[in-house]
């Protein structure tokens, strides 16, 4: 059964069924600092035992790599394969993964609680505390990527084109995904759409990658950083809307510009004032909403449901609505094939070591990157 | 221009270009009893000023009648022609009725507060009040059918097969039409479909004689009143669960019988907290939840943003999504080729006279009746 192998991700050497040491960056708890530790990485398996604490972990869920070795039974993936991690697993086999209505895998979805491997509850690493205790480290988001070596659940593995480039495709396993798939799945952008991009970091950029390359004919950014606009352009933005400059609401602004509104519009920001500012920023009859940022707060939809009966839809979407390894390996060889001229480069904007993953951290919080790719 | 042009209802004599005195339900103000009104309908025309006032009113938004007489240019209808007046109607020219994603008209959509015809601005009735002065009596909701003869807008009298029975079709004017369309069209139910009706009013019953007919597997009812099960039961409805009953949330008792949640869920009660119940009541992954309830209080969808990413989706429904001068004719003939099996007298459970409107309203209120049907 796929869904209960998994494969682990190296640069080539056979290692099969033994433990691997290997250097991975290590969160001892919330808010802390990673450090780069020496951690122990278990050969595919299975573990019985549910674990409850959840740090040490290993974070991270953007990666690309190459498969070291296969636990039994898997047979999708073989060592040396070229494969791209996805948070949003794809079993291809529950009532979730046989519905064309749905890329939310019943077994390996989104759950940014869960810290073992989903198919026996288990952890494959380990590591020796301050204490000289060997510790278990555990899993973040079905993938863990800030390591040399993870082990993935075969669900969460997507085999692509063997001569794809790594440090572009490791963008696939969530931002650009992500909004490229918004605004080819969930939205159905077609040539002639007309499109808001509710903030321009990796995601919203994404989107407007993804409209530029089915036709959109006008693609809006709204920001409140006017800089984004300059990377925007290159991404397909075709007007800019500075929203703290606005002297009326940005819907407004959007309705005048576009004959009353705009036939989607993408909220990727996570802020609820945002949220309703691109929902009425749509066309009525017709208009869609795409939510994409993570709204944390507990505030509820700012929308009444009598305005749904002006035809204005809001939707949720999750991976782009990719089924992660039913649908992506095709797009990475028409990528390959020069058939996709989508714009990987666009989003990387540093490349450093794996060593200096904490200060990638905060280029992204200052505003400063979109996308830096760690090197090993 | 069809959009321009009116028709008037009434039972067959030619009295183009005369005004037509005739009874009226005359509503005098919010509140009001109706009253029986001797009313003076002008011909089809045109009339220039914009009127402000709003009473007195003639209500009335479903019936079925006879052509009378018709306007200048209207070319799709003709004095003897059956037809079915539409809230929501249909020009046919514009931007939202040549796309194939709305059938919200751009020109007569649905205003309760428009007290004029959408064409020109003016009223066609008028009435003698108290003090012997002729007054102008305003338009509701493009139909204004408490009266023995009302003027339309072409765009809103759907013309019928000429042998279809009136007393029926005067359910297409809204109830059914609404209910069974938003089971065809806006959820688009097929066999094996699970479905939970919220409020087993006529909007409700329709919502699942329209399921029955396209072959729900199951059709589960939710009302505070336990009596509604019994017609509900010959308008499909399989399963009932009275809410007031239950120790624990509906949607988690929907849950448990559905393996996980129905396919589609419709909100025809109006009340908040039961709209929440419906959206979790369907099936993560792909449910959808159709509000048709009128929402009159100023409180928000009871939803979070993040809950939309568990992939049930929420839309409005106006109109069962049918356009109405488009695809009406063919339901009804299909129903009169007996290639329909809808259950029209299923939903009347009064027939009474026109004089005996206002106990009509009073078994509405009082939920004794579905619909009772007025005759002249």
């Amino acid at each position: 059964m796929a869904s209960n192998g998994n494969g682990s991700l190296a640069n080539g050497a056979s290692t099969r069924g033994k433990p691997i040491k290997c250097k991975a960056a290590v969160a001892w708890g919330p808010s802390e600092p990673l450090t780069m530790e020496e951690v122990e990485v278990a050969p595919p398996g299975r573990l019985e035992n549910e674990l409850q604490s959840k740090f040490p972990r290993i974070l991270g869920h953007e990666a690309a790599g190459v498969v070291e070795s296969v636990g039994e039974g898997v047979e999708d993936l073989a060592a040396g394969d070229h494969v791209v991690p996805i948070f949003n697993g794809e079993c291809g086999a529950c009532a979730y993964c046989e519905s064309d209505k749905t890329n939310l895998c019943g077994t390996y979805r989104v759950n940014p609680f869960k810290s073992t491997m989903a198919s026996d509850g288990g952890t494959r690493f380990s590591v020796v505390d301050g204490t000289g205790e060997r510790r278990p480290v555990y899993h973040f988001l079905n993938t863990s990527t800030f390591a040399e070596y993870t082990v993935l659940d075969a669900a969460c593995a997507v085999k692509v084109h063997p001569k794809a480039p790594l440090d572009k495709m490791c963008l696939l396993s969530c931002g650009i995904s992500t909004g490229v798939g918004a605004a080819w799945n969930t939205a159905n952008i077609n040539t002639g759409s007309t499109v808001a991009v509710f903030g321009l970091g990796a995601v919203g950029l994404a989107v407007a990658e993804g409209a530029r390359l089915r036709g959109a004919a006008r693609i809006i950014g709204i920001d409140i950083n006017s800089e984004k606009f300059t990377k925007g352009k290159e991404m397909g933005v075709t007007d800019f809307i500075d929203s703290k400059a606005c002297d009326k609401p940005v819907h407004e602004v959007i309705r005048e510009m576009t004959d009353g509104g705009v036939d989607c519009s993408f909220e990727c920001t996570g802020i609820n004032d945002v949220l309703r500012e691109a929902f009425l920023s749509t066309h009525d009859g017709w208009g869609l909403t795409v939510i994409l940022g993570i709204h944390a707060t507990p505030k509820m939809m700012p929308l009444h449901p009598m305005e749904l009966f002006d035809g204005r839809r809001i939707t949720g979407c999750v991976f782009g609505d990719f089924k992660g390894k039913s649908q992506l390996p095709d797009l990475v060889d028409k990528f390959m094939n020069g058939r996709l001229n989508l714009n990987f480069d666009g989003f990387i904007t540093h490349n450093m070591s794996f060593s200096d993953i904490n200060k990638a951290f905060q280029l992204l919080e200052e505003g400063k990157s979109l996308r830096s790719v760690l090197h090993f």
